[in-house]
């Protein structure tokens, strides 16, 4: 007899319904609605999280983990009801310090954010978009005062995208990566000229390019009785439950690496959602668990797949055959070492692996000065310019190639960015373990079959959900917890490779 | 100080944004879903509903109800004000007797519903349909059995969607309108061949009609930053707020009417949706008062618009130069003639206007046998066969031109079906009296302009959203509550035209 626990099951139930009907107000937005739409929609995004907020910190939901916590005495901590106990009880604790009306202002604002972020990103105009990342941030401040729990403001909002993880954890990390890749980055940049990414530049007709992108995301595991793939300003991917995953990508006729590799990217996360498995639906646990690991499958999939050498031999024919004209005799060994130029530039999600790193630093480090007061908005586009100046070396010539070139602080997800750069580390230490359990990955993956890695993942990863925190996680399947040396040891490897030498 | 009034109006904006919500998952569901995304889909649908009956039906809602009354006390019945109190009065009377489970249920079963008559009508399958109808049929009788104030288990559902109206009602205005129109038919079936609609047949590509379709319909008002258009199965209108509008047809390559009209049709509703007040916004005076005033909207731009002789005008040259070939030389009267051909037949979304009402005894009459038990499911092909047969003369080859052509049934709408011809009776008072008011409305149409009609439209009928019932509307617009006369004034005026007789 476990009623408290079904009782407990059937509320969370009711809570994804409403969370998988938020994440279709919010894919619509970006995909569908008319712009006139956005005021309403964004009253109907701060209900629903009204509502949710309500349910989900009520009494009632703190009454019924006590009891189902006393019901599941003795079980396996690893079953489905204990993991489910546990990851509510978590966020239970944190989410009922929120007020509810902090909580619906919150969402709304991120709604109408987003909006004007796609405006003032079109006429490249940051001022028209600062009150609205202002309004943000007083609300993340406001957010970070609910909690007197943690060490520093940004821990707060960290912990709300990799549950856990501390600021300090995440500098004494990126403080590694930037010690291991800047040599890596100097090195290359000495041998610039041995590279070239001209096959990258011309012109691809979009209609050819929507044929590249759809063969390539069903030879990941796309599938169209349960998967979109739709159009957005800013590629992202959501899911409401497995069976229903939407990705999108967006599409530069000059530049077929754009859409192709942002595709896959989200693919992996769209893969990820889509392998979680069935008797974790309609619960908390039936997505992932951290946006760290999250990020590690669709940056694996981007860039250890989608950039690596095998997989470039089954890319290359096809690109040649679809475009034809200046890619017409493109080889797979051109297309790798193409696509993996390293080379400063302005847009991170368009950024190579060794210097992507230092996108994340960069915002990393604004955040946090925001969150604490010391960077005051309006200052913001200088701030980012000099310190881009300083790492990167290049002017930025406009907001939309600087501080207005990404989607997150527009909806209000401040302490997002890191994890793109643990889920590098992540990928990393699970790409080693891949290839160690299957030691003929590289070669079923230049056949162009990807579904044993997509089943190793599944099998590892994907099908447990928010089941395990982070850290057990990649204890269970690694055996260690996050590292800096495997994604070193794999980018050092493939840039020796790419640049012909022979990496410190 | 009117504190309990705006505490009404708060929680009417906050159940307003759960049905905008509503809208967007059953919109989304018909034209965007992956197919396995239906059972999710399902729950989400349900959940959402249990909420805002809940929250609708609450004591607390009474007591505002009651409050706000005490503080509208001497204002103008026709005031914004005390039409919301009037409204959310009188269907919080009727919501409160239905068990939350029991509206829930209600919502779930109507999208699990709709899945399976997509599958079920692409396989002319009616059995596997049939459980489906068994179980919306079921919980419509447990609703019905919610009432002890209501004449007859119909009256509960008509009165959803027609308040006020009545079952007995219905009944004279049908008998009236069969009594006047059948000598029409049949006068006219013994002229049938001076009517050739060979010009509506032929091979005309999509992507062209998809062209015509957005000319015609932006001259009615569509707008890109405020509407959309997308396919589906069974075409329907939707409206998230005034701001956001979706519209939806379907294409047939060699038959241009069936999207063209039926664009017209939906885009009827979306001109009544996008023309209330915006003062109405966010609360339940918000979208159209009843579905008979709706159909009146849709069936007046698709049918007196569309097929008028004035607009054929405009359609024929646009038509000819877009398609070519055998409608090269397409003139206005033979598109007017053609697609004013009355012909039994079996798809009532096709049907002319003359025989388009039989099409609505017919469902009028099943339905009622069905909801009082009197017709078991599995006997409902066989029924609506013998009563096509007695009808229209015509065998019914197949469900898919019979019992399956439409999706109401599927979605538990049953109640619904009478109020397409009783809007086209509202629509014959509405159209000769904005004949009066504008003696040149004929030449505009002709000359394609056609907002003096949709302004005459907003001023008398959008504007007002639900404020007044159907009758107070009519008594204010045309002075009459609903009669039939007009239409069949108008109809048989027309037919006399088309056919060139002198009809009784």
């Amino acid at each position: 007899m476990r009623n408290e626990l079904d009782q407990l099951r059937s509320r969370m139930a009711e809570i994804t319904d409403l969370r998988n009907t938020a994440h279709l107000l919010e894919w619509d937005q970006q995909t569908m609605m008319p712009p006139r739409g956005g005021a309403s929609r964004a009253e109907s995004i701060a209900t629903l999280e009204r509502i949710r907020h309500d349910m989900f910190v009520s009494a009632e939901t703190g009454r019924l983990l006590d009891a189902a916590a006393g019901e599941l005495d003795g079980a396996d901590s690893a079953s489905d009801d204990a993991a489910l106990v546990r990851v509510v009880r978590r966020r239970w604790d944190k989410a009922r310090r929120v007020p509810t009306e902090l909580a619906a202002e919150i969402a709304r604002a991120g709604s109408i954010g987003q909006e004007a972020w796609v405006r003032a990103r079109a006429n490249n105009d940051f001022d028209a978009f600062a009150p609205y990342l202002t309004r943000n941030l007083e609300l993340a401040r406001r957010y970070v005062d609910c909690f007197d729990t943690f060490d520093c403001p940004y821990d707060v909002l960290l912990d709300d995208f990799d549950p856990g993880m501390a600021t300090a954890d995440v500098t004494r990390l990126f403080d590694e990566l930037k010690a291991a890749l800047v040599p890596v980055i100097g090195e290359v940049a000495q041998h610039a000229d041995r590279v070239d990414d001209g096959p990258l530049h011309g012109t691809f007709p979009v209609e050819r390019q929507r044929q590249l992108v759809f063969e390539v995301v069903e030879r990941m595991g796309f599938d169209r009785a349960g998967w979109r793939i739709d159009d957005a300003v800013h590629p992202f991917a959501t899911g409401l439950g497995s069976q229903d995953v939407r990705i999108t990508t967006r599409w530069d006729e000059h530049f077929f690496a754009s859409a192709l590799f942002s595709a896959m990217h989200e693919c992996g996360h769209g893969l990820y959602e889509a392998g979680i498995d069935s008797s974790l639906q309609r619960t908390p646990l039936g997505s992932g668990e951290s946006l760290s690991v999250h990020e590690s499958q669709s940056r694996m999939w981007e860039n250890m797949v989608g950039r690596g050498r095998a997989f470039s031999g089954v890319l290359a024919p096809r690109i040649a055959e679809l475009f034809g004209g200046s890619v017409a005799d493109l080889d797979a060994t051109s297309l790798y070492r193409a696509v993996n130029r390293v080379e400063p530039s302005h847009i991170r999600v368009e950024a190579d692996e060794a210097t992507y790193g230092l996108h994340i630093v960069l915002r990393f480090e604004l955040e946090q000065e925001m969150i604490e007061g010391r960077l005051p908005v309006a200052e913001v586009p200088e701030a980012w310019d000099a310190r881009f100046k300083e790492y990167f070396g290049l002017e930025v010539p406009d907001p939309a190639h600087g501080a207005l070139q990404d989607v997150h602080w527009s909806a209000g997800l401040i302490g997002y960015f890191p994890t793109y750069a643990l889920g590098n580390l992540i990928a990393g230490q699970l790409w080693e373990k891949a290839h160690a359990d299957m030691p003929d990955l590289e070669a079923a993956i230049g056949a162009g079959e990807l579904s044993g890695l997509r089943e190793w993942l599944r099998e590892n990863v994907h099908r447990h959900g928010a089941k395990f925190s982070t850290p057990e996680l990649l204890q269970r399947v690694v055996g260690h917890p996050i590292e800096v040396a495997p994604f070193v040891r794999y980018l050092r490897a493939k840039l020796s490779d790419v640049y012909e030498l022979d990496l410190p």
